[in-house]
């Protein structure tokens, strides 16, 4: 059953350094029903260990030179660990917890990823960690096919662990996109995008011209300041996760006309600003993120194509409205370059634009002017609570990858009516990263207290290139 | 600060390899005092992440090529956890996560060792899992430098962290072979063993025209049988402990008039005979244990040498006092050999007689025919109670490496009127080893029964040479 390493994979392979772990992760966090039997988590970790179910792929593959194989050895000891957090067992005890977890390279000898059952949080609380190397599985398709091990049933029993989801089952839960039919998927999508170019450059053209005629929402590929964030990265990691009301932000969105996601970026902006005038290191230019967007040309359009886009985050601003405002114009702007094209088109352009950080990523350089400051995604999760064996999923919160240059990334996912918020930081480059969660919630507080102030048409009339 | 790599450093790097890791731990269990805080673990995890005091060679160097440099990285994140084990906390729990952590390899682009702090453990205690690559410190050596940081004084208090005990303080303290100078001894060594070659090989020729003689007793170097110790191993350890009281043993040697590690290599024997028993795997052949031996000349000789004897275990004899006098007698007829030679006259000996066992270890090939069958060694340790800010260190249980062809590997080491046995195995390669446990439980039972029964002449009367 050996399976030959697509270019990808050996992409995400060779990217790997000992200060640059390509690792994703996932952080569950579960309420004990309140009626389990004290032996609760003891049963359910017993049920893993003794399972004879067999691990299926990706979770039993293994490195052999260029290609996958099965591990004749697959020994679950390896993958799977139970501890309990030391007393008081806060979240902030988790957190620590994972971040070291997060920080250390995962065996290449053995399939590339662990899970961490943790009992002892305080509320009566359980997590499960699990990490996971970049070319086994896409962060997404992973934390999807471990939602689908889970049920909307909290009545239901009997878990499978999430290795050994049966195959069957895999196929009729897990996105369609499984890890290995994805890659022949990306070798059509080159072969379109070849033929896409004439259009692409096309719209380079325009693009350029808009540049000249000074547009003040357009962002270029090559316009993001250096900052503390843009640094070489050391092996250290910290990790700090948040849940916020989504109908919080849904109430900003709604009051002030814009989407859900530009309040999250403007939030994300304000409580950037803040760590960095702490550490005196706020840049003077407006930082940029990459952010991947669900580009939907039409209903009929049902393949959801993601691409990148960079937005301006005006962290130069001090209005939080007019940070808002930069923030839409400048979102819209690269949309409305994306609705002259078709998907594939998209791609092509996404590629041609972006390519001098790709190439910066790709050759493990690092980057000496960086095309954006930070990668920040939103990835839609489950909209219902999710149980195992009767414990309701509270919280799921994505942990990254961080890279030379890139020393902060902001993954985000939406989950039963929160907005799931995790932040992977180098430690070094961005220390006491962890206040960054306190500034969004200031962030969301100062929006909802501007939204006693002012009307909805206060974004659009406001000055937005004033600084600050 | 760079130093080169000594040879013996490179050699035990070289070793390493994802089925062979090469390095050893102790497992120290704390009894929590009975009046202390409840924040006692709290605070001393605390003192120990905000401790500034900078770590000491050899725990802040880290490999760089052929030298051992000092980490400009160093992070304590990264080499010490605080966990908790998981409910009910028993010895198995925690047995269970030092299995896992000894099986997983040190991180080479950091300095070589991890320590665990570990609470939750069922009778208000909590342990320390010390682990360090043999390249960088000798076992007996990390051992002594971790119990010298404790007190022989229960109200002492201030506890500086093991690795960062004061250079004075580690020059005052411990072992007078300190990392470093061993290597110019281990030269030295070498010098005066080649000007003792001659009366060794006349030493040889005696050895050899005993084994003509058919001396019972004799063991040569190539008589090890075949075993399911000797296989080839897995990446995957089993780690168990336990302490047996050192007074039952004292009054089994007392009575049979034999030496304390007669009786501890006769319950090893015991033990290992009946767990292959179980395992429909008892060779014919009686079973070679290596133990390294302190070989004293006399009263002046105040240098602790220490060398490997080859002990014949009796393992085919069923008569537990046949097996005893066997080991009795191997051992002294050892000794003998070693009595009429000088120290330096001795480790050259050891070297040319067990020279196959030691090229098979050093070029990392698996012995066809291997000198001995398993390592079994026993190591003075401290005599009086220890204490870390007041908690009594209950036990010490050393954690060692077992090798291609040596799949079990049986450390002990002497502490406050305890013997500490530590066994180290291939998980694959020695299956329920832990039931070895409850067998040398069984053989001192036995021994003592027998004591009411035989006299202290029995072992030397009888038949010792009796098959089972």
């Amino acid at each position: 059953m050996m399976r030959a390493l697509h270019p990808l994979d050996f992409l995400f392979l060779s990217l790997e350094k000992r200060q640059q772990p390509m690792h994703v992760g996932g952080l569950f966090l579960f309420q004990i029903p309140k009626d389990a039997a004290k032996t609760f988590i003891q049963d359910l970790v017993a049920d893993i260990r003794l399972s004879k179910s067999i691990p299926v792929p990706p979770f039993n593959n293994k490195l052999n030179g260029l290609f996958w194989d099965n591990d004749p050895e697959f020994d679950l000891e390896h993958h799977f660990r139970h501890i309990a957090l030391p007393h008081p067992g806060r979240i902030r005890e988790l957190l620590t917890y994972i971040s070291q977890e997060h920080s250390s390279l995962l065996d290449r000898a053995k399939p590339l990823w662990t899970c961490h059952l943790i009992e002892g949080i305080e509320g009566n609380r359980f997590a499960m960690y699990f990490k996971i190397h970049h070319s086994m599985i896409d962060g997404v398709a992973g934390m999807r096919l471990l939602e689908k091990s889970f049920s909307q049933d909290p009545q239901h029993q009997g878990i499978t662990a999430p290795w050994c989801v049966a195959n069957k089952r895999t196929k009729r839960l897990t996105d369609p996109e499984a890890p290995i039919s994805k890659f022949k998927k990306f070798t059509n999508t080159l072969q379109s995008q070849l033929k896409a170019t004439p259009t692409v450059l096309a719209e380079l053209g325009c693009a350029l011209k808009d540049k000249k005629n000074h547009h003040p929402d357009y962002v270029s590929s090559f316009q993001a300041p250096s900052s503390i964030l843009n640094q070489r990265v050391s092996a250290s990691r910290r990790f700090a996760a948040q849940s916020f009301e989504l109908a919080r932000l849904r109430s900003i969105a709604q009051h002030f006309n814009v989407t859900i996601n530009d309040v999250v970026l403007a939030i994300c902006s304000g409580a950037l600003r803040e760590y960095l005038l702490s550490q005196n290191a706020l840049p003077k230019k407006p930082m940029i993120a990459m952010v991947p967007t669900s580009v939907r040309q039409d209903d009929s359009d049902v393949s959801n194509r993601i691409t990148m886009i960079l937005a301006n985050l005006g962290t130069h601003l001090a209005d939080p409205l007019a940070r808002l405002s930069t923030i839409r114009r400048s979102v819209i702007n690269a949309k409305q370059r994306f609705q002259r094209m078709s998907s594939d088109q998209i791609l092509s352009y996404s590629a041609c634009v972006y390519s001098p950080a790709g190439f910066n990523i790709v050759s493990g350089l690092m980057p000496k002017r960086q095309a954006f400051n930070l990668v920040i995604s939103n990835l839609p999760g489950p909209k219902e609570s999710l149980y195992w064996n009767g414990a309701r999923l509270d919280a799921i919160y994505p942990a990254s990858i961080v890279l030379d240059g890139q020393a902060l990334n902001i993954t985000m996912t939406s989950y039963a009516g929160k907005l799931e918020v995790g932040l992977t930081a180098c430690r070094n480059a961005v220390p006491k990263m962890q206040n960054l969660l306190g500034h969004l919630e200031d962030e969301i507080v100062c929006f909802e207290q501007l939204m006693t102030t002012c009307n909805q048409d206060s974004i659009n009339t406001m000055q937005h290139t004033q600084p600050s």
